[in-house]
């Protein structure tokens, strides 16, 4: 079964306001089996509210809208929708109640306007909405259910359990539609799109496989996403689980992750789960690598402090990076990384201390050291550091982005390689 | 002029991602007047994203597409856009030079699908994609211009520009459009959307005022917006220069800088004009005050360095609070945080140091410091350091984002002030 999701409103047109509703609405919808055909933002204008309804209810047998259901002139979704199922607006008095009531609790005086929002197509039903003014509706118009949420995310999302799941379970039902949707993301880290790809091979990526396995990327993470569709709810997941066992088996250790789990979350984590402690030092990256780890809830338990060493006064005066390292080697190498890495480690007192040092341009860059190099260095407590020489793409943003998290992922990596090897 | 705006991606489709490329794409296309009709997403499937291409090029003069162009078999943009256009897929030998020595910049090997990525429909002009593989396309169909880039954020960013603006350019003359639009952006620092629509007066706000003025809320900044639609371009420029300059006036030192510039720009700009340097101590916000500033090209000129005093150990030891006064104030407190700041100050040797520690939760509140308290203390060579308490609504990453720009803030308003006196 397919849905079509609408979104109205100038705001969403325009580009002022990112429209989350949508992808939350989709994520609802699949755990029914019911895929979005297509989404569709539309201005706040009558007759393109009215023809995305009228295309929407011929493609598919259900349609689910939001916003536009506000008091003020620029709201239109109601006459759209009278106009598109061919009935009069008219006034539901129940609404009005609720509305002059919505009112009467807060102590303020109801505009005139606000009467408007009591109003629908004759036939359709009202949908109480109990954290705002505007009722929500459901309409039914040649074969096809549409409902109508404002567009307040909050006020969606209260109001779509109850109005839309029992329709859901009906439709879907009556669809004969025995079918569930379960999905799960597998994130990796540290081999291109194209080459996870190719790690999956020809037969886990194919187009007709069940269930069927697609890769994205965003700012250097690949993900895999599974879909699985069923029957039954048990064997989605069952082939979702099976999927997911090849999916891991395939990629190895470049999966650090499932769904929205970072990989300052997965650090975190098994930090805390092995009682050790981390220090950082960073040059290029300014901070980024602490902010990205300090993001996580309860990193304190694990993340003990470190230092910005932007300048070479700095990473010498101190993390005791000697002066002759400084001007024999230069501050981007892998003698300065491996200086500030284990300094940091001793004088944090940590288990573990990750260091950065590179060129992120866009100036500084020279022919042997262009912008884009970067040492990253691993201290470890009892054990000689390491060091390794990374050439990230981009502009300095994507370099400094690149460095803080390769920086996590070697870390991530020798945690994960002290966790297997003490079981 | 009028276009629609297409996303392409089964992670779009299925809610797994919220796509934030299309707002940001409506808000530049307003720039040159140019107002969306329609965003419409579909999956990463053939016959649907052809149609798209179709219907849209039907309807307006100009499509932009997103997504759809990575190397992996889900990836159909290049064969719906020659199937839209009636055109076979050609490879584009440049393109795919380029896209070997991508690949042989960062010394990995390029995976055969990568090729892919160099082919376009027989016709269609390449753009150049510098961070990543994938280049866009411009395609020519029945009067209609579609641009297609890829649908990672960082790269369309990178793309739009050199690529879209020429177009838009060339397209908004040929209209004919008699009118020329000229917008700018003004931001504020320090007061609410609501207040800040209060100070710029009715006059201002009014909706018949040309140049138009409007307000949008962004992590925490305020920008006031300013159209000016005009016949030609000297009076478009002329009057919004004069809108520019009574805004100013009404905000005053709320205003820190026009279009595009950052909090942490302005403070680099200031800082290096009067050869002063800055370092940082950060507790709560763990390094992010440090990465905005550094994330400024060249802010090497001014910023020194920092420390991370994430662990109250690290603040004692690395900074020298006192441990009576961690144990009799707390970390989060007035004297913890000018003690950060006054010895950030000398360990440094820089002309100021910013010293942040708070409360960012989600645990950790107590009745008297609940989650959002926070103290910014600014130190100053040969002045007395001073201490502000500040509370931040929202959650973690809020109030992070806010004590991080309000210690921004803080310095810009106190060089501003500096070199107000000084002329």
């Amino acid at each position: 079964m397919q849905a079509v999701l609408l979104s109205i409103g100038d705001e969403l047109i325009l580009g002022q306001t990112v429209d989350t509703n949508t992808a939350w609405i989709a994520e609802r919808l699949l755990e029914w089996g019911v895929m979005p055909l297509y989404h569709l933002t539309v201005a706040d204008d009558l007759p393109a509210i009215t023809a995305a309804f009228k295309d929407a209810a011929a493609r598919a047998p259900l349609v689910i809208a939001t916003g536009g259901l506000g008091p003020t002139e620029d709201d239109l979704t109601r006459e759209a929708l009278a106009a598109a199922v061919g009935q009069p607006l008219v006034t539901d008095e129940k609404s009005l109640a609720e509305i002059r009531a919505f009112f009467a609790r807060r102590s303020r005086p109801m505009a005139e306007r606000n009467a408007l929002q009591a109003m629908l197509p004759n036939g359709a039903r009202p949908l109480p909405n109990s954290s705002g003014t505007a009722p929500g509706m459901h309409a039914q118009f040649s074969g096809c259910d549409i409902l109508v949420f404002p567009g307040v995310p909050s006020e969606l999302k209260a109001m779509f359990d109850p109005h839309a799941i029992p329709l859901l379970q009906k439709l879907t039902a009556a669809a004969g539609n025995a079918s569930v949707i379960l999905t799960a993301k597998v994130n990796t880290y540290g081999d291109g799109e194209s080459n996870i790809a190719a790690r999956l091979g020809p037969a886990l990526m194919r187009r007709d496989r069940h269930p069927l396995i697609g890769t994205t990327v965003a700012d250097g993470i690949v993900s895999v996403r599974v879909r699985s569709q069923f029957p039954t709810r048990e064997q989605a997941r069952r082939e979702l689980d099976a999927t997911l066992a090849e999916v891991r088996a395939a990629l190895g250790s470049f999966v650090f992750s499932l769904d929205q789990q970072s990989l300052a979350q997965v650090v975190t984590e098994l930090c805390i789960a092995s009682k050790k402690t981390l220090a950082v030092a960073e040059s290029c990256t300014g901070g980024l690598l602490g902010s990205l780890i300090t993001e996580v809830p309860g990193s304190s338990a694990m993340f003990r402090g470190g230092w910005i060493v932007y300048s070479n006064d700095f990473k010498n005066q101190q993390l005791d990076v000697p002066l002759d390292v400084l001007q024999q080697h230069g501050a981007v190498s892998e003698a300065t990384a491996l200086a500030l890495a284990e300094n940091a480690l001793k004088k944090a007192d940590a288990d573990f201390a990750l260091a950065i040092t590179g060129v992120a341009g866009p100036t500084g860059g020279t022919p042997d050291k262009p912008v884009g190099t970067v040492w990253i260095a691993l201290a470890e407590r009892h054990s000689p550091a390491t060091a390794r020489l990374h050439n990230f793409p981009g502009d300095r943003e994507m370099i400094r982005d690149r460095a803080a998290k390769t920086a996590l992922n070697t870390l991530r990596l020798r945690l994960q390689n002290l966790s297997s090897s003490s079981t």
